[in-house]
């Protein structure tokens, strides 16, 4: 089995080297991740520039670009003969939960890879320091037999997101949807060594709305969430009520 | 009305100086764009870096960021007394129809407006070079008075694209999905001059998927599409197929 990893906190996260070596007990592992890190980078694709491309050793390639970028160049360049079985991004410090999925750099990765017809998933610790990726890197690998042997769903790609706990005190897994946050995003004005003022972007999340099967929900109550996610963007009951404005060219 | 006005393109783009001059006649209009084109940007935040706000002239405000990074100051430094009635973001060079929407900064925008509580329009035109744009400002126009009028649906954003056509020569409106394109990304390898290799992202659009009812097809049949979008990415079907899974922490 042929799995290609990638993420977005850079190539020397130690989440995607505990990946790295659960992985590699099941199949033969390619790492081709952003050269530092790019957190919050979303789906960008690099268009405007060239990119590099370092073998660092073995099956270890840095990119100078985003997790897009990396799928892009492990696909078309470095495995170019024949696509990966599967794609696993991560393990990403820190839960990609909720709508803040739309702002990830780990959960597009395996939008990329979903676009590129490859099995994709994503993976994330919701902590923020030190955390012990040990647990869900076999989780990860529990993940890719099971995906593996039973066929990934149609037009789907799976979020996961592990709590930061030992694996002793999770309490299952449930399969979620995508919940919604409520939060405001912050900006930090202040003033630079030579009077400029410049603009620092934070983000608080002041909690999620209720719902007993949202990720965030399962997350928070001490469970694995695993959701199916699609590409497939529409609004259909939005489509329905549209249907019956009246919108025409008359008058333009 | 308070009109807020972003882009992907940059704030020295053609599409959006003629949004600004049509829906200058409806409304108190705010220009907050990237400093430079962030094409592809996606819904990427600038999280490891300060971010520069500069005042151009009169309500035109450069951002040294992204599309979404535009959305968040505009929102929490320059109108921070009260939010927008509506954003509009674009028109874009470009048509972002189908699963490319991705990527689209524009769209993002439109994502960012959305989780940030303000109705929101994302537009583009679907041509290449030499864009007419004053037949989709006009639409622009009469969008946004329709959408305040009739209310935007819950939970919805709206993406727009309109051909590269005078106005006299577009069929008509319809409401639409997002369609599905088959495509594969082209990868050029290069040699700079030192003689190390570098590797340049390009995009193959081979077609899209078959079905009236799409953003592309309309586009396409010369129809402008538009497509409520929503921010909730789970995919249902699967969910369901999923529960169907044996997934345990069994052997962990």
């Amino acid at each position: 089995m042929i799995i290609l990893l990638t993420n977005d906190d850079g190539i020397n996260a130690a989440g995607i080297r505990s990946l790295y070596e659960a992985l590699s007990t099941i199949g033969k592992v390619y790492v081709v991740a952003p050269d530092r890190n790019r957190s919050a980078a979303a789906h960008s694709l690099t268009l405007h520039k060239p990119l590099r491309l370092e073998q660092i050793q073995g099956d270890w390639y840095a990119v100078s670009g985003t997790p897009t970028d990396c799928v892009n160049l492990a696909v078309n360049v470095i495995r170019k003969e024949s696509n990966p079985d599967i794609l696993v991004s991560g393990i990403n410090q820190g839960g990609n939960l909720a709508d803040a999925i739309t702002y990830s750099g780990t959960v597009s990765a395996a939008i990329e890879g979903t676009l590129l017809d490859i099995t994709s998933m994503a993976i994330s610790v919701d902590g923020r320091n030190e955390i012990d990726y040990s647990g869900a890197a076999q989780f990860a690998m529990k993940m890719v037999r099971t995906i593996i042997k039973n066929g990934m769903p149609e037009d789907a790609l799976l979020n996961v997101n592990v709590p930061d706990l030992p694996l002793t005190d999770i309490k299952g897994v449930k399969i979620t949807r995508q919940g919604k946050s409520i939060w405001e995003d912050s900006v930090v004005e202040k003033v630079d060594p030579r009077g400029q003022k410049y603009y620092w972007i934070g983000g608080n999340n002041l909690g999620w709305e209720e719902g007993e099967d949202t990720d965030i929900q399962a997350v928070r109550d001490g469970y694995i969430s695993v959701t199916p996610l699609h590409l497939d963007f529409t609004n259909y009951c939005a489509v329905k009520e549209l249907q019956h404005w009246r919108i025409d060219l008359q008058g333009l």
